[in-house]
């Protein structure tokens, strides 16, 4: 018997979508409904055997989901999850897959309270530069972090149930606050994107600045390629996860003036230090 | 016949190793001299045919020595063509691989005037992260950017002939002058490079960097493969390119403060409008 009855997607784009590819492939799920405001997705969804049928946030859809995964912007959760509540069984667990957790949480825990719903925030750390279901991939969360940010009355039985859907994905879990999830995010992940769209947009101020892109190597190349994402989310990102991201970017702006300061004082060799720490800390974790 | 009767590279790691292996491949020089303090590195260079011979800065290498380009840190070049200089005849074009090129020009100029030698600095833009004549590739500079900085008083016929070879190994031509090129070196190079050293470090400053490191996916994996670079290169290039990094870090700190400012005032569509443009201009060089 598989592991679930009846998983519904709201989204499926590539996350959605790949969740919905690996939950059919490894046999996770009886049904997989999907659901999406695009009819061209969720069409694309259906021929490619991802979903087995299209529904909505409805008491048909809903009445008998073991679990609902929002796949969609994290700006559109709040009213998402809302319209789901009324008719959704106390025994459903929601989740998602957003970038941000805190103002999330804070946005719907009321109505949360008032259904006595069972929201479990999730973050899968997986992902490509193609959108859409066309780039879901069965595999895409083999060996990746998911991060889950149970709140402070997840039920036992929830919490377990997530993390074994997530680990039969392929799935590493690891557990965290919303808010612990939040910080740590603005430093690994939403600081270096604005940093990156900052350093696209500098070069691109310059006098000649295709001549200077024509000049570019791999290493802006790479350094660069969080600077392509695309603004929407990085909007969203930088509203919900405003305090975060303020905190980590003074943090470099406290390096950056102290660059600034050992370059004007000639004081090559307290650069050098950081270089050397940090070229140590970068092969530890990438080759 | 071949283009040169006589090729000296001094310093056959991976660029210099890749020229000797591209000048030999394409038929380019009669000979290739390696000179080197590693000898592991000459012998290597001998066995895979990279060079014919192993010379050193003395009169029976250099008197024939048609073109000399130095392979070795930038720190170190002041000193080599020094020493070169008395052997070579007037004939011979002196170039470089270095990343900066101001400093240098301005250390050697009175000693290029006392010999009437011909100095060319050039910069090709390609490079792998495994280091060595044992990571040569005979086409590794096909279809990059190779910059050449000419000086003042650099001669037409020298120009000319240091052009065609770069042609000749596959390379495209641009030229500027060197303090043109630090300006946009820093710009595309340098100070990327720091601001990645930067991240990484502190991350890894961070209580449970272990944990941190762990959860960080493939944008910040990208965004700080040149955190991961030499720490040596680096210390050379801040000191010898230090007005230009502090011009541009001095940039970043501005657009680093107005970043931090929209935050403070929720103004949200002021980043939008910054990613928006920057996602066009990286987008518009490379897919």
């Amino acid at each position: 018997m598989p592991f679930l009855n009846k998983l519904t997607i709201v989204g499926i784009g590539l996350l959605g979508g790949s969740i919905a590819a690996a939950a059919k492939d490894k046999g996770i799920t009886q049904q997989c409904v999907g659901i999406d405001c695009n009819a061209q997705h969720l069409q694309y969804a259906k021929q490619l055997n991802l979903i087995d049928s299209i529904g909505a946030l409805d008491a048909e859809t809903l009445q008998d989901t073991e679990l609902l995964i929002f796949c969609t912007p994290v700006s559109t959760l709040p009213a998402l999850i809302r319209k789901a509540l009324p008719f959704l069984p106390s025994t459903a667990i929601i989740s998602d897959v957003g970038s941000t957790k805190a103002s999330l949480v804070a946005a719907i825990a009321p109505e949360l309270h008032l259904h006595k719903a069972v929201f479990i925030p999730a973050h899968p750390i997986a992902g490509s530069q193609h959108n859409g279901p066309q780039a879901a991939q069965a595999n895409l969360f083999e060996n990746k972090p998911i991060l889950l940010t149970p709140l402070d009355n997840t039920p036992d039985w929830a919490l377990n149930k997530l993390r074994e859907f997530w680990r039969l994905l392929g799935g590493n879990i690891t557990e965290g606050s919303p808010q612990w999830h939040d910080e740590v995010f603005a430093e690994i992940s939403h600081a270096p994107h604005l940093l990156s769209f900052l350093a696209v947009d500098l070069i691109n101020k310059q006098p000649e600045a295709d001549k200077l892109w024509a000049l570019a190597g791999n290493g802006l190349r790479d350094f660069t390629r969080i600077g392509a994402s695309h603004p929407d989310m990085w909007r969203d990102i930088s509203l919900e996860n405003r305090d975060a991201i303020l905190n980590s970017l003074k943090r470099y702006r406290i390096g950056l003036d102290e660059m600034i300061h050992q370059l004007e004082n000639n004081d090559i060799e307290a650069l050098y230090t950081l270089f050397k720490r940090a070229q140590a800390a970068r092969k530890k974790r990438w080759d």
